[in-house]
């Protein structure tokens, strides 16, 4: 079983949810200035779930580029993150539309919480089929270990909601920075090799 | 003709069949708990349709893998497959929004038994074109198994929604599940040549 | 300037176009029986412009494939086209919600034609930057002489839209048998290479 | 880090970009040719839009072809670009909803800039990653002055658009065909490498 179609059908299914985000922009009537003002809960939203889905498909680029056999465990673990990956756009409008009301907020925490546990599984699965040397075992680590800092975040996130939605919203932010500061282990690793 | 285009089509629109049903997931007005009540039909069948596409997605790849010659007769086996499949979301939603009524089952079982023969049509057109060794020939037989078992149960769904829908969404989740285990014949198959 | 790209960019777009056609498959409301008859003309107006698309593919990935040198003019014949078949789901939509009226008939015909013309044009685009050895040019004719038939059939179906539509759309299906039924030509023209 | 998976991604991205603008082609009721006249303000701005989406896919195209290392500095500035282009189907939409009134053109034209300057963000990224050789450099530096051009030229349309806003489509469409006349320096500049 070859890799490539895995990361094009990945790469598919990812590059369609980060786009069919902004089909929630709906065009709003009249070309007043004032009709663009709903439209930026929208598009501060929309940038939000860009990044992170961004952030998934370079993640994602890079456990590929290590593994050298695909078992079904890492399919089925590949598709159980995609499948949550493609709740974002539903969410990310849920959230836009009520204007970042507790619960959406909530929901949209839960739902990145989710999608993180995904990607581990999916990197364990990876980790079961493949034999890594111990350089590429330490970049894997590092992943891991920021992978674990945002489930703690996102876990903050959801408690937080209740007294103040802007510290979600804020812990958000922060993790997809640290996630966007780019992580040379795995490319030294890849490097040493 | 080469086949890396075949599966690159194929990628493209699975990617794009699978997605766009999230599209059916109507951001709800309002940002209570209950507006989240009928969403969960709709996150119930897409969950459902989700699977099932992802398993064609993989007997998809697994079988053009064991191919070498394209014939115009795949080509085409391969556009009637994708045809009902693009379907999938249509039907998915409408069982969506009448919460599993009678009639959508129906309909649903109905489609999932056309697509199953879909495949197994493309299944002959490759043997027709391809002259597969033993032990590749073997492994197919275990997928067509596998087809003829899911045939009848799509057939016993329908049937058995006239008597009670929940047996046939059972019926449904068992098929699924065959699916997911994974078949080690055709690597097997593989790996022995 | 690699060949690659092309095909990729092409493929989507083509995915892309055949697949979102189905989004004009509007849920119906009620899960009686009857509610699905108003989805009928959409049914078989999809079907044949899944049919049409499907051959557009097929003999996109013909032609590309006998080609070396991409230039300039390829590309923007290439983008020429898409642009044509991008607009076939709306006029698919427009001719299914008014159940094949005249006026929609004809603007479907007309857009084929259109098609038919930029499908041409990228041949022409092609054999002038490609010098094709005598097999493949005598394919490449085989091909054209379809493409003049299709041109005369489309606009014999404009005129005759007028009279009857039902002639038009049978028109409309003989030309898609004529495509369906595989050309030998060039994969013989190739083979002999 | 290899770049076929970044090519894939922005193909995918920009195919999908490309044609989802045809769904804001919204199918009219009734099938008199009447209802297309309100269509045509659509179909005038999803051909503009197309063009300059087709223009970016070109020079992406062509611009990733001469490059060697992936830093992941191209890879957000890749990103950020996307962004911004998967803007364009929302802005054309509410440009012909609006028969071009003044402030959408205005939007448009902002969007236009920001891609513009995002494209050459990713250039100076590229250029930071990879060391050109001196023919390469030059041809670097002849699109870098059609970008200048074209910031331009939108800055101008900006200013425009407040006196007149015909003028502003009309530099549009200049911007657009001093891209699609060939820049044959990279390609020359490869050949000759």
């Amino acid at each position: 079983m070859n890799k490539s179609r895995l990361e094009a059908f990945s790469d598919g299914v990812l590059a369609i949810i980060i786009t069919i985000m902004v089909l929630e922009l709906k065009v709003p009537h009249g070309s007043d200035w004032v009709v663009l003002q709903p439209v930026l809960a929208f598009f501060m939203s929309y940038l939000l779930s860009f990044v992170f889905i961004g952030i998934y498909w370079g993640n994602h680029h890079h456990l590929l580029h290590t593994v050298k056999n695909i078992s079904p465990g890492i399919i089925w673990a590949n598709m159980h993150l995609l499948f949550w990956l493609s709740i974002i756009p539903f969410v990310t409008g849920w959230m836009a539309e009520n204007s970042f009301a507790r619960n959406t907020v909530i929901v949209y925490a839960v739902l990145l919480l989710v999608c993180g546990c995904a990607f581990t599984i999916l990197q364990f699965a990876i980790q079961k089929a493949n034999k890594l040397y111990p350089a590429l075992e330490e970049a894997f680590g590092a992943v891991k270990r920021k992978g674990y800092i945002s489930v703690i975040c996102y876990t903050a996130a959801i408690g937080l909601a209740f007294v103040n939605t802007f510290v979600s919203g804020f812990l958000f932010v922060a993790v997809a920075i640290m996630w966007i500061v780019p992580d040379k282990n795995i490319e030294k690793a890849l490097k040493n090799e």
